[in-house]
């Protein structure tokens, strides 16, 4: 029954998202013998402006160069 | 104060939307006693290659005919 | 591949639920002609002090008899 | 670690979503002294016909003027 | 229609809560214009084992001492 | 900023826990390049009367030895 929400902003490829949804249900079968059958992984994207971190949005964190604790892309 | 999400794939008509969140709204009525007018639905609709089940994309699967356990459409 | 979930403040009896359950899913067949077979009802309870609603928590509002825009249990 | 994720229809500008995700940080920090490097808040818009209250559209509750209950826009 | 959901660690009190509903309340309807009588927030809470960054869990980076990019408590 | 977050039922020990945090991580920095100091990996256990398939619970479910489609355990 497991479901499994990947939040994230947007630039996956598809081939990146199907790795993705394949390593994840790997992951639930072997460290909790979840059945594969009913695991579904969810993948979700966003706008850069509309996720924040530390009280600003990771689009203006970007653009000023404050990487340290976000992804650079 | 119910709040009902339906995470589905993309392709439902405001007609049909308009259905569920009725029907949803009522069951919450019927079996529960809830309150209608802080019931909500919030319905999001997914492109196929985000959603992934026995560790593959529905977007593959339907491609490949496998639709025994999801959705043909 | 629908993924439902129902939140709710705490009450609910087991044979509730599964008519919740039984209930979403047949409208989801009904109405959109998904495979109930990957159709998901997931139901999570709530404490009255962790659901708010106008600004006030549904504890609050249900002892001061405010329950026009709320359940009353 | 503190995770927001706000669900509201379409129509905020980025300088609204930048507000949001700064003052609801400062919240978190002010009332529960939360680390702010960790706290992340998440936006996402829907289109109005794809959230009912009351068991009607949001779209269909302001095609109506019925908006008592509901924003304006 | 708004709908804040906020996810944390466990340990506010119900008056902590109280202030979180009614500060994020008023941070809608003060920068969006949102109806405050369909603005609903909803505080969630998790214990340290269940929730990791960096590929650790919070109870283990905070028994480390590990709490620059977490809360303390 | 990814935020995943795994709903399954109950039962998971903290090891399993913290593997799924680790591995999940991983996954997120080797397919994605995501920096891992802003991944986090939320995890929620839910009773099995709170989650249906096909229509019915996963407790009557089990007990019906019905679990070609879902997790023995």
């Amino acid at each position: 029954m497991p479901y499994i929400k990947v939040n994230m902003t947007k630039g996956a490829t598809t081939e990146q998202k199907a790795q993705l949804i394949e390593g994840i249900t790997e992951l639930m079968v072997k460290i909790l013998d979840k059945n594969p059958s009913s695991t579904q992984v969810h993948i979700e994207e966003f706008e850069t402006d509309s996720w924040g971190i530390a009280g600003r949005s990771v689009k203006k964190l970007r653009a000023e160069g404050k990487t340290a604790n976000i992804s650079k892309k």
